[in-house]
């Protein structure tokens, strides 16, 4: 009852921060659009001003708060009744959705540039910003073939996953890093008469969106890096394997450190049967831990 | 025999990154001295730009590379045979060091900005900066009072040390962002004609210069969070505490996510004679592990 009360109040503790991070992350989104509708031009797609706006839009909605939420969506609790392979889908097609509006968003930046003949790839900002892009895109490829795809030996995959991690979060906060220099560069650039200097309501507002994209990151790196938080390994799969189950991977959902988690084992259960009958272990696993 | 061999290989791929981590951040101190003497006016403290020309060089110096340090000294296998009290004198020491340095490179800012009549903390690299200086700070003195002193009950120190590492690391990665922040506005403030999207000379190198500080913050991140390359407990501690110890601290060097490791002792030896057996022990233990 004591290890029940207290896995309990871990729950809540839970749910309380993935409440604030998904506050944090909408408020951001919100901030961004506020920033482009009431204080610029606003958005559309014709070389303007009003196109450059895309890009911290789609960058903050996509490469920030999607890619948060990507990371931690193994950690939701009432997830872990679902099938690996499933929540395998959601963590890479979120990435996915985050990867193609970062594309979308650069692109608006280029045409932006080219129709006013400002030169593109000078600043640190882009060159950071792009190296980040192109990791990300890796590190999704990598992922696919490795953890998605059936092909990938055991140790391959328990090799791979600790480094997996560790890019994931690092890309993760070097693209917040990105934000923070592109949204310094945009008040330096636009805010003209009054100057960035004279804190204008723009200069302010602006700035406390930097302040929630830090929030968010801290948030998110917290979630991701407690291992009692972690979706437990499937034990039952064991059990299951000779029903239809073939072994397909060793994924210790390893966060940064924990490297000696690495040989739990995580077997997919390819059988419909067996994936029903797992799923109903699970259920009650679940139920005992709450 | 297999097993020594894994370690052996295992020390020098820690070897390999460490040098590089050393390598990486003494070149970013080299390139901050080179920006302000070849590109910039040099160094002085007369309220003109050359006072201005301190902060980027004690940043990287202090806030980037000597935190850097501090964060993996407890990761040095040649150190796992002095005190724990000792390291910790170490860790402490460092990262008191890099808070004056970073400090003073603030006041640095300040008089530069006053002497100009520049208002002060209008920039989100401000706003950010000072934020994770006084979190640095509370850092720090929490550090010593829970850690160093001998007053805070074992189960504190416990329940208290994941959230110092992930503080830790978190702290130091704000830095690097703000770094990053810092150098996007003084290249678009001091770089006129040639403008800094005109691509001189200086604007390339000091983007450089960035390139490198987010490879060191990678670096110490990959160092401080793998689980294996952590002091290991001293487990003679027990044996010892008859001749002359008192328990004082459950320390796990836990990094960010190795909640499981919170429970590990670590018992400091306080009388000389126990404090001499347990090198030699440790010693031994060192010999047997390379």
């Amino acid at each position: 009852a004591v290890l029940g009360a207290r896995k309990m109040e871990d729950y809540g503790r839970f749910l309380a921060l993935l409440g604030s991070a998904l506050l944090v992350g909408f408020v951001s989104v919100v901030f961004s659009l506020v920033w482009v509708f009431h204080y610029r031009e606003g958005l559309s797609w014709d070389g303007s001003p009003r196109e450059f706006n895309w890009h911290p839009v789609l960058i903050i909605t996509g490469f920030v708060f999607i890619q948060g939420i990507a990371i931690i969506v193994y950690r939701l609790p009432w997830t872990w009744k679902c099938s690996k392979l499933l929540m395998k889908f959601i963590h890479a097609g979120l990435n996915t959705i985050a990867m193609i509006l970062a594309i979308v968003s650069m692109v608006a930046v280029f045409e932006f540039h080219n129709a006013r003949n400002i030169p593109n790839m000078y600043s640190l900002h882009s060159w950071i910003g792009l190296t980040a892009v192109i990791f990300y895109s890796l590190q999704l490829i990598l992922g696919f073939a490795v953890f998605l795809l059936p092909f990938a030996p055991v140790p391959l995959r328990a090799a791979l996953m600790p480094i997996h991690v560790y890019s994931g979060l690092t890309i993760f906060a070097t693209v917040i890093a990105t934000a923070l220099m592109g949204i310094t560069e945009k008040l330096i650039f636009s805010l003209k008469n009054p100057a960035y200097s004279a804190s204008p309501p723009e200069a302010t507002f602006v700035n406390c969106l930097g302040l929630l994209l830090v929030i968010f990151g801290a948030l998110i790196l917290w979630m991701a890096s407690r291992s009692h938080w972690k979706r437990p390994p499937e034990e039952n799969a064991k059990v299951l394997r000779p029903i239809g189950g073939t072994p397909e991977g060793t994924e210790a959902e390893s966060t940064m450190t924990d490297g000696s988690n690495a040989d739990k084992s995580d077997l997919r259960i390819n059988s419909e049967a067996a994936r029903k009958q797992n799923l109903k272990l699970d259920e009650a696993g679940q139920r005992s831990t709450m």
